[in-house]
């Protein structure tokens, strides 16, 4: 199946989600992982959409996400920003999920400078997560 | 906000719900009305897409659906088939949803030849309502 930019821009503004996970991690220097990724989530059924995603950006996997839900996820920053991020900026978003879009960016750019590396950044990467996503009402 | 024809697709995959409803209603020869409608539901701080989809079929309604949410909501057989359907024929859903907007459009047809009216086609209706709308996980 051949996703158009446009659909795939208007099914991201319905199912997508940015997200940044920052997580314990004892191995890490600060104890903690801070984890970006990009998620579609659809029921089963139409898990032939995710691997089409799949597909179009050339990165990410699709995996079991809870029950009878599937999810298109992409992680890695090299993935992120290189196969999504120009995508949703040659193609923006329409939705307010565009804001949380902006966010993910400031996010990546920061780990490319390793800000997420020491404390400064650490509670800076924090801060912006914690704006992320809050009134997703799923 | 203008919207490109597969922006709103990908939405409506994503969003969009084609649904078939049949109340009992005293006024109507077989004490049942079938009320066919095409609603996309989004939280209130997205109500700009709602508009913007308003405009963009020339009908509908933008109004609260419950809580924060927000819904644009077609209904009405002459807008549904002048506006609505010609649209999802000329750039089909990618989802599974493309099997209930089929049925959507049998209802549609059925109702134009005023088979809701006859004991049999209002049975009829009501089996391929049965159909519709089963697997949405909302």
């Amino acid at each position: 199946m051949k996703l158009e930019a446009q659909w795939i821009t208007g099914f991201v503004d319905g199912e997508g989600c940015f997200h940044v996970g920052i997580s314990r991690h004892p191995e890490m220097n600060l104890g903690f992982q801070v984890l970006p990724e990009f998620t579609v989530v659809q029921h089963q059924r139409d898990v032939q959409l995710l691997h089409a995603l799949k597909a179009h950006f050339q990165c990410g996997v699709v995996r079991v996400n809870h029950g009878d839900r599937m999810a298109f996820r992409v992680r890695g920053l090299k993935n992120l920003q290189e196969r999504i991020v120009p995508f949703f900026v040659k193609h923006p978003l329409k939705s307010k999920k565009r804001v949380d879009f902006e966010r993910f960016r400031r996010v990546l750019l920061m780990m490319e400078r390793g800000d997420h590396l020491t404390e400064n950044g650490l509670e800076k990467i924090r801060s912006i997560a914690g704006e992320m996503n809050r009134g997703q009402p799923r």
